[in-house]
């Protein structure tokens, strides 16, 4: 057999993942790695581990010859991409589950890893225990890659479950995920939107080679989704899911965004309830793949980063194969999207930025409109997430500029004006 | 960035799948992977690709010794096995697309890799597009993973789909199957379930450790499975699929098997409709994964090839951690199952044979009873494949020791028996 790499661990952070790491290396001695020193916060605090473990002073693991992986599971971005920095130049390997910190810092990151050759595996970062980097990296060349969706937020998809299928208003939703332990106690992170779209950022890279920061990125969360959008989905046979999308066009640019969506009953995504999470790739050669599994929590985040240290024993280091071995693609700013969007009054709202209106229902109790609307317009405003208006995208959102064109000039036919 | 391995390829094998991953190797320049030669049966058929490429003289690819990897996706799973033992003895690593061949000799292939030190991969052979054996192999340790419940004979699967969605008799369901090219004109492999339980005897080597010849695991196919069974199946709110099947017991061994049950609306396989493939893995860590995808098809498997190629770049190899560094599992032969059986004549079936009997439908068109049954009493007979039988099992069909001798007793108590 062929002989593997000693691992000696340095790992900051002894929280629920940290410890659980822990526990779990010492129950499988087969993975030759093992904890030398864990760096701590707050040294009084008891910890079910020997005292001797534990430091505060941060350079005792970074400075440490002998610790050749540093394993990161902090909650501190600006602290944990100091620490991650720090050991990529001291030569070692390392492991995150920072995802806010990755996003913000992926170019950074990328130029590190390729200055000091060091692996840098973060497979826990998004979906946890589903393996969707390495799986992107490994399975889809990039040609080949037509879309990725994914559900990526487990605490928001909790609270629109709880809304469409028990009918609960968002307040009782979000009490009740809190209370399950699924989302923080303040929810900002999850409900806008911010950390699925950190999570977008890299996942973007991995699958398409972008390497876009969080902001250029077309986002919001679930916060104005109301009990009557709701009612809506349901009397269109539909479910709304907040998902995050890339889709190649035909001029080999990448629409990306990450926004509430229709989705139909017999859609894979619709399958994914509660704190799951789920991610369909289609690509040429492969199909139609879904995976789906528990995106947080302490154990499938541990068991993620686990993933990731059995990895660095052969060697294993993520090859950005989309990014450096093709020209990368581009985000699209030249799309169009069909959208739903729900309003109390509609002097908030901008009708005229509208391509065109499909709908307009303006007796109901919630007032709402479906019409085409470009990129350019929501990435530029922020009506759409201000005064209790929910915008949601229509099943099948991605309209190309040329087909927009025509059904502009089609729509405009119809209504005599042309 | 790390420099990788040059690969030099020998092909054997220029049907739809080899031909499929030459244009695609032809297509990616940035995996530096090359086909010198490709090895076929029949020289005169028109190929699209120069007539240089191609040889019918093995020696040519296994005694290069520029070619440094061999990618066999023949037919023949005897020739297979000799080519792939000449490679690896030649100390080229190998990738092969032959279920049958790798589960027919296991053992010898396990014995070749620690011999040679070369890698043999062979994700394709097992659901094509899904990366079920890196899965199992990279993100599961040996004591954390509960059960594994799959679907991976897309063929069987398109047959129950038909039967139970549309209504539709075995043989029209065979003939649809056959006719999109979903089933074999010889369709015994398949329907039988000698496909599947090849499958899944390697598949067990890389969950759990288990190393045994697949005539050593129960199985059947759905050969039997009536109209009148589907009938059943949606009066009681279900579906039946061939489930592939292993479930860590509490004595640690593993109970594993191959054949039809009937799975609830909501589990997650009922939602692998058509020719497709899903696998569900249950482990105290991840919880419960879900993995959905093409399980068959020229490109669906060349894609498979071809990350078993782009892995052999950094050289990965199977570690068959399950085997190696623990003490591999046993299967088990101490349990019971739940089953539903339905027959044309009360005489074919030994009653007698039970442990117990909890439903008896003799008045229907087509008769059925429902039982429980030792395993053991399965693996030594074969009442229950013929004469139009069909045993199909129960949703949690796993009753272990202690626990059936508890149930017996109590049906016996309530039968006024003791």
């Amino acid at each position: 057999m062929q002989t593997h790499k000693q691992l000696t661990i340095g790992l900051f952070g002894f929280g629920v993942v940290g410890e659980g790491l822990y526990k779990v290396l010492k129950q499988t001695p087969s993975l030759t790695a093992t904890i030398k020193k864990v760096c701590i916060k707050n040294i009084g605090k008891k910890r079910n581990a020997p005292a001797s473990l534990f430091t505060t002073n941060k350079e005792d693991l970074l400075s440490d010859p002998d610790i050749n992986v540093i394993v990161e599971v902090i909650d501190d971005s600006v602290a944990a991409f100091d620490i991650v920095s720090t050991a990529l130049r001291n030569g070692k390997d390392v492991v995150s589950a920072s995802k806010k910190m990755i996003a913000e810092n992926l170019a950074d990151l990328l130029q590190l890893q390729q200055l000091t050759g060091r692996s840098f595996l973060y497979e826990s970062a998004a979906c946890a225990s589903i393996p969707v980097i390495r799986n992107l990296e490994e399975y889809y060349d990039n040609d080949l890659l037509h879309s990725v969706k994914a559900i990526v937020n487990g605490s928001t998809n909790f609270i629109l479950t709880k809304i469409i299928d028990e009918g609960l208003e968002f307040k009782q939703a979000l009490l009740l995920a809190q209370q399950a332990g699924f989302a923080e106690s303040n929810p900002v992170l999850d409900v806008e939107g911010f950390d699925a779209v950190n999570k977008w950022t890299f996942l973007l890279t991995h699958a398409y080679g972008i390497t876009a920061s969080p902001a250029s990125i077309l986002f919001n969360g679930i916060q104005n989704i109301d009990i009557n959008d709701a009612i809506v989905a349901k009397s269109r046979k539909q479910e709304i899911k907040l998902v995050a999308q890339a889709q190649k066009l035909t001029n080999g640019e990448v629409a990306a965004f990450v926004l509430p969506q229709f989705v139909n009953h017999d859609d894979h995504l619709a399958f994914v309830k509660n704190e799951y999470n789920g991610v369909v790739i289609e690509s040429s050669f492969a199909d139609k793949q879904f995976f789906y599994g528990k995106g947080a929590g302490s154990f499938p985040t541990a068991s993620a980063v686990l993933s990731d240290i059995a990895a660095l024993r052969y060697g294993y280091r993520y090859e950005y194969k989309k990014l450096r071995d093709h020209t990368p693609h581009k985000l699209s700013n030249s799309i169009y999207l069909r959208v739903y969007v729900s309003f109390d009054d509609i002097s908030y709202i901008p009708k005229e930025r509208f391509e065109w209106i499909e709908e307009w229902h303006a007796q109901e109790q919630r007032k709402y409109l479906a019409g085409v609307i470009a990129i350019t317009e929501l990435q530029h405003t922020t009506w759409w997430k201000e005064n209790n208006t929910s915008l949601i995208l229509a099943t099948n959102p991605v309209i190309e500029e040329v087909e927009t064109r025509r059904l502009k000039k089609k729509s405009l036919e119809l209504a005599g004006i042309i």
